[in-house]
């Protein structure tokens, strides 16, 4: 038996009072799987007064979090505090400097700042790890690890985001409209008072920016990503997509083009049927090609205390075991700074919702556009209105597919007529 | 930079070429991800005649497998031969004695020599993996080793043939029967000339017992596993099933009760909608019910050469990195001997399709026997015959949550009627 492993805890929010409840009911378990103790020989918190309902009986308590990257009985720090900078960029940093190992569920710090780190981790020769980071319970970065080390992955794309991901399910089964699904998710706790992070596309993206470099052997690189959240998706474009075999989900997608990295949060439509369409409610799933193993596809729960408590002690199990590897899978001398490929390089195809005026003619003015562009069509559809209030009427366009800078310069020409009516709505359609 | 990790490979059928194939198209890939050279100093097969596409330059060739076990300029011995004894045995017995990682896709060896073998590798301080013994391309076994190692497993059901999941797919898709697929499969190469190791569950179930001792710390019993294949399914079956909302799956189910271990191989019907549902063709997928995570489901590529070739090599990695792992996950001394639970202990809902004389009374003589057992009846049909030549007609019940004994007590004595003219087809239905 070795000596036990001696684990801090900094911050006692959901996830870290989540992360100490389940390494004390699962003792037994961890002693088993990793041949030693793993002990809580302290926690930093910051208000007092909160209520936890966790006994910290015979663990010390520390009031500055920062105290713990020097504790000498702490050799695992878990920084379950949050944010990009501050605090948590700190205890995080100080704590590997110290020659501390470190777990981390905190996306924004390692999507921005998770280059610099992991080359402090590897210098020094401890772990960082941060399988919390991303999607939650689904253990998808030790997969891409260890699981699929031996393939080159050429796109991963993932529905990332819990919240937006019950929003958009609502949306389609009850018909009602983004703000009023918006205002029903926060008041049960899914959403957040201030909603941007999730709305707007920015968690996803955190993750993705992780995921990627992963994926790719790339630095991560945040700021690199394309970010559209799901605030213009109406009821009656998950309805036509639906019409069409189709169901619109916000993806994180990367890919790499040649050389350059395409990193992409959009809403895009997946066909019915496959995995990525069955993904309902607050679930995440991810769908990683690879070259030799194929498709393979996660799918789990991406957020709540216990599931990311899951994923910090799948860290914590490594660590004790001993493992030992790259916070990347990739050395950080070794990642690659991937160019940033352009949008309107995505070959793909497309759904577009066009607001015109109900006229004769609009349809040919509609077409020509198309065909200057060299867009071929796969179907063009003006649905009966759906809604009698509405001014004019709505043509959807299915296309082959196209380049996306095709596919804008037509778009906006369009947006561009007297006869339209509203910002064209365009989405990738996710082979 | 450590030194190179010397492999040799002993099969050069068809996993073994892909995997000879890929480590050296990802040879650099491999180094990057794990700080050293992986170099393949031999190889061992039988059949020198025939026609591998691999080129064999520079390594030594064995005639004789049991050679590598002695080889000194072997560290890590990757079994690819196949069968549950013999060669394949001796091979990876003989290997771990001389001190030797092993890493095997042999499913067979593995859920029936696999205490005896982990233990005599963790004397020997050594590796023995065995992640391309199950599901092919999806990393399941490291999930459970790692990412999910935090959590109590509480049910594990998965499709584990790609064979019958294919011929699943196909009979719904073509309403062609069982001996009609079957040589379809057959002649696409998709099933065996000899089937029934697919189609009568054995495969399954080899796999089944494998994922149950990682997934419970219970020692691999592959001789507890209840094993029913495909054989007596009918288009009709898949027919009836999708009217109730589901879909047919050939389904590798564990789950412990109490502490007895239920090991079952069984078509069963899953809800439509549900990922494993939406698991088609030669797929695979595995479901886990965790204490903490939630449930997490896997899908990919169950078989194939380069498939295998990825699982293969995601052990050989871990193995360059030094990670050190029991081949259970729980240590070969303190996994479990469950006692195997009873098929009559099973709680859930059943799909009854009884062939009956069509005569009134007939329905009343049926649901008098459910009434007797306590079995309470979700629905009850008699669809119109699909089939004018069908002698008598199908009755189809589908039951609320019940006893297996309850339901195999029922369905027995109905099968003692006069008017009962086919063995009843039960089937689970998996919630």
């Amino acid at each position: 038996m070795h000596p036990p492993l001696r684990i801090g805890i900094a911050g006692l929010g959901t996830v870290g009072a989540a992360t100490l409840q389940l390494l004390r009911t699962q003792g037994e378990l961890l002693r088993e799987r990793t041949g030693r103790n793993l002990a809580i020989t302290a926690v930093a918190f910051r208000d007092a007064a909160k209520q936890r309902h966790v006994s910290l009986e015979g663990i010390r308590v520390m009031r500055d979090a920062a105290q713990m990257a020097q504790a000498e009985d702490v050799e695992v720090v878990l920084e379950l505090i949050g944010g990009a900078h501050g605090i948590a960029h700190d205890l995080v940093r100080e704590s590997l400097r110290a020659g501390k190992h470190v777990v981390t569920a905190n996306k924004a710090l390692i999507a921005t700042h998770g280059a610099a780190l992991a080359a402090l981790a590897e210098a020094q020769g401890v772990t960082l790890a941060f399988e919390a980071a991303v999607a939650g319970g689904i253990p998808v970065l030790s997969a891409l690890r260890t699981g699929l080390a031996a393939n080159r992955v050429t796109r991963v794309a993932g529905i990332l985001n819990g919240t937006c991901n019950y929003m958009l399910s609502t949306m389609e089964q009850s018909g009602q409209d983004f703000d009023t699904v918006l205002r029903e998710a926060q008041s049960l706790g899914y959403a957040e008072a201030d909603p941007a992070a999730d709305v707007d596309g920015i968690d996803t993206a955190h993750k993705l920016a992780i995921l990627a470099s992963l994926a790719f052997g790339t630095a991560p690189d945040f700021a690199a990503v394309y970010c559209e959240g799901i605030r213009h998706i109406t009821p009656l474009d998950i309805h036509y997509a639906a019409r069409f075999g189709y169901r619109i989900k916000l993806l994180g997608i990367a890919a790499l083009q040649r050389d350059a990295l395409l990193q992409q949060v959009t809403p895009a439509l997946v066909p019915l049927g496959s995995p990525l369409a069955a993904v309902n409610d607050v679930f995440n799933a991810i769908a990683m090609e690879c070259d030799a193993a194929g498709n393979v596809v996660m799918e789990g729960r991406g957020a709540g205390g216990s599931a990311t408590a899951s994923a910090v002690l799948s860290d914590v199990v490594a660590i004790a075991r001993g493992d030992r590897f790259a916070p990347f899978t990739t050395p950080a001398s070794l990642l690659r700074a991937a160019p940033r490929a352009s949008l309107a390089g995505v070959q793909g195809a497309f759904y577009l919702r066009l607001r015109m005026r109900d006229e004769p003619g609009v349809l040919s003015e509609i077409t020509q556009r198309f065909a200057q562009h060299a867009i071929s069509v796969r179907s063009i559809t003006q649905p009966s209105a759906a809604d009698a209030q509405q001014k004019g009427a709505d043509i959807l366009v299915i296309t082959h597919i196209t380049s996306g800078a095709a596919l804008a310069q037509a778009s906006a020409e369009i947006a561009a007529l007297s006869r339209c009516l509203a910002t064209p709505v365009a989405l990738r359609i996710l082979a």
